[in-house]
């Protein structure tokens, strides 16, 4: 039987693997042992908490092709509450970007952020100060767009998506699946296991989303030999103008992505304003920054979750037609 | 110029991929909100923790073979404290299991455990219940069987391995960024989880370590229609023999694998001994169970962590022409 048309292409796949990079020896000291049953219906364990520690260390998965047709390999650098899960396939069970750009000639890196899946955490709030963050399915739907602000009914099927959603609305649960813990004060170790990501196995392209875009500018900021460009989806910070030299970005072009569903959104009116200056910034520095407004440009219907809508295959050749244009993929 | 000659072969690929599966929807309530500093500089945030999430889920990544040779997929059941990372490229940056699996023509699928790595974890004590343990490098060390018990002295470079020792141990910090923490309590949710994948995804052959073999012998209790073969690397644990029909598994042939080092470990003694117990209950059901001391059979000096130590790919070989010699590879 011949297999179905619509079969994705067998890729060649020259290497699949995976590191750790980044990070610290720890140690904990002074804190008091205690008794823990390991088996129900066990004598308790005498645990002893003290000792050393690696971390603060960054995962990153990378799956190389034997004849790559980008110029560069493809980093992907997932946003705030999740990890490099979010480029795999989607919650619906279609293939995700990682393959798409696979599929595309493309060696594709993927990472974890330090504190975020298989990075794994540290004590808290020893070494991560403070306490960890658990997104509400509330916070996710309305935050990232799916369902207008306020209809969050308790759950996914009894509240309303916005018109003409392009989120698998469905598969909603499936990516709540997906999320992760998060604490606010690892930034600068996030940052440091990014630019020496850059630094070991670069240079790359970047596809960064939301939280993830701050950490590709400013990895382009220090090391603006090891980033070829920078895709940011949906952008949620960025670095202050003021305190960089941003012509060091002259070489790197940049596209900013921008899904709908923004009106009567507070919080992203903000995001977006301040968005709006950081490109104007670049601009003025030199920088070429091209924007994908999706609506405008036929593409109705996005959430924040751009690379797991029911569109992403067209999002992802829009985002490779730029890699194109720029030069990037022979 | 021509690539080395021990470039590994390219593989071909039909499909790369990961799923969630297992877990449940949770509810938080009448917890107090708290104000939380996302950036230094800005103002607190309110922050309510209460609201619906998805707990308990375990994660798989699978990558599929254009032509696998293999007549089931393998699945790759990690140890205790750790995720399916120690599958993939070796501490030390060699290819891991993972890839020589794949190499040997096997679909191969990679679990992360409820509550490790990718699978994500929910908030302590209100879902899992008690504390999180964090493994210190003394205990890895030793439990590990690098260094003889009480060789640790603070760090790997200052402490003394097992004469012959296979582990890289110039790699041992960097094997130590892969660990992730653990509870004692979930024990039930992974085996769920582990139970739904065999349903969903089996028959599977299964290569489990350490931990995981507990779990991979009850999944094959569970569904001995969905476990082709039990490949336990080094098990730390097993189910009560009396509480299960163990002729269940008749069909299933069983390979034990031990490494190096035993001697004068306490603990090891205890579960070498408990799992001798197992294994001739076992072969008194009519269970097939080969076991493959390595130091006996030439390959001496192993550590627990079989497929990171140096002599990794000679241990593949000697599974790999188990399962050839059960039928399971054509």
């Amino acid at each position: 039987m011949n297999p179905p048309r619509d079969d994705p292409p067998v890729l060649q796949v020259r290497d699949i693997g995976s590191f750790h990079i980044g990070g610290r020896e720890a140690h904990l000291s002074g804190l008091p042992a205690r008794e823990v049953v390991f088996s129900p219906g066990n004598p308790p364990v005498r645990v002893d908490p003290n000792g050393s520690f690696e971390i603060e260390q960054m995962y990153v998965q990378h799956v190389r092709l034997a004849a790559p047709r980008a110029r560069q390999p493809l980093l992907l650098m997932h946003g705030g509450g999740l990890c490099g899960v979010c480029w795999e396939t989607t919650p619906d069970g279609r293939p995700g970007w990682q393959r798409r750009f696979l599929e595309a000639g493309h060696d594709v890196f993927v990472a974890d952020a330090v504190e975020r899946g298989r990075a794994s955490w540290a004590r808290s709030p020893e070494f991560f100060a403070g306490e960890p963050l658990f997104r509400t399915k509330a916070e996710a739907w309305e935050l990232f767009r799916i369902g207008p602000p306020g209809s969050w009914q308790g759950r996914a099927g009894a509240s309303a998506a916005c018109a003409g959603q392009q989120f698998p609305v469905d598969a909603f649960d499936a990516f709540m699946k997906q999320s992760v813990p998060r604490w606010v004060g690892n930034d600068a170790a996030t940052q440091a296991a990014y630019d020496a990501l850059a630094a070991a196995h670069g240079p790359f392209a970047l596809i960064a989303h939301s939280q993830g875009c701050n950490f590709a500018f400013r990895m382009a900021l220090a090391r603006p030999d090891r980033v070829a460009a920078i895709v940011a989806l949906e952008p949620s910070g960025f670095p202050d103008p003021a305190a960089h030299e941003l012509a060091r970005l002259s070489g790197i072009p940049h596209l900013f992505v921008w899904g709908d569903h923004f009106e009567g959104h507070a919080p992203w009116a903000r995001i977006r304003q301040g968005l709006a200056g950081w490109r104007d910034a670049l601009r003025l520095s030199g920088v070429r920054v091209d924007e994908l407004e999706l609506p405008a440009q036929g593409l109705g219907g996005n959430s924040h979750m751009l690379m797991m809508d029911r569109n992403s295959d067209a999002v992802a050749a829009r985002v490779q037609a730029w890699f194109v244009q720029q030069g990037l993929v022979v």
